[in-house]
């Protein structure tokens, strides 16, 4: 992972969270849903064909503990999620990630997805710290 | 997978293509983009995470599979893509279900995602064909 850099577009709008055992981890600035970001440490990878099978499995492992944390966090109401949205897209930002997005019926863009839609307003800071401490433990 | 049953929902839209060792194999009806839809033949799963390890294995094995068919066709002109789109979304269908979208720059929708859009036409005949016997090799 030594060449390994987070492609500077992913600052614009998300924070740093915290390294997993494969990904960089990233919080969405978006109160409107609880969505981290998930980015393998591995350099050039863009799709998940670029991963080696044990990684490939690790990802899906931390797919998985990122869905468990945005659940009980459906937005700044705090209420639990209806659904995750789990996508990997990098139509404008090649290096492989992967989101995972807590989404709730009442949620603004309910049922389209979250993608280049507008509206986006900061976490609160007490829920945005709650979501920090959770990632990082 | 004795109680599995295919949503209705997927009837429109998408014809089934195979089945593969995990998942039902379905091809959307959008000559924009080169589409499978696979659904796990699981009963009563809406999440990865309702998948047993195995499965879920057996699942990225296949989400890899179906982008090997797709890249090689970018559209009704049949050139390659540029960016496999991955997504398990499900806010309109919930049994879980992954897309496995391949993407151009010169797409209709780039770089935007491509659910909740417009403007689907049927793909040509010979094109679907292709992709079907591709699909069921």
């Amino acid at each position: 992972m030594s060449d390994f850099e987070v492609d500077p577009a992913f600052e614009t709008g998300s924070i740093a969270v915290a390294d997993w055992p494969l990904c960089h981890i990233r919080l969405q600035d978006d109160g409107r849903f609880p969505w981290l970001i998930l980015i393998p440490r591995v350099a050039g990878a863009v799709e998940i064909e670029d991963l080696e099978p044990e990684d490939r499995a690790r990802l899906l492992e931390e797919i998985i503990r990122a869905g468990e944390l945005v659940r009980p966090l459906g937005g700044k109401a705090g209420l639990a999620v209806d659904k995750l949205n789990v996508a990997a897209l990098g139509n404008v930002t090649a290096q492989l990630h992967v989101h995972v997005v807590g989404r709730r019926r009442d949620d603004p863009l309910w049922p389209d997805p979250v993608w280049g839609r507008p509206g986006a307003f900061p976490w609160p800071d007490a829920m945005r710290e709650a979501l920090l401490a959770a990632a990082r433990a």
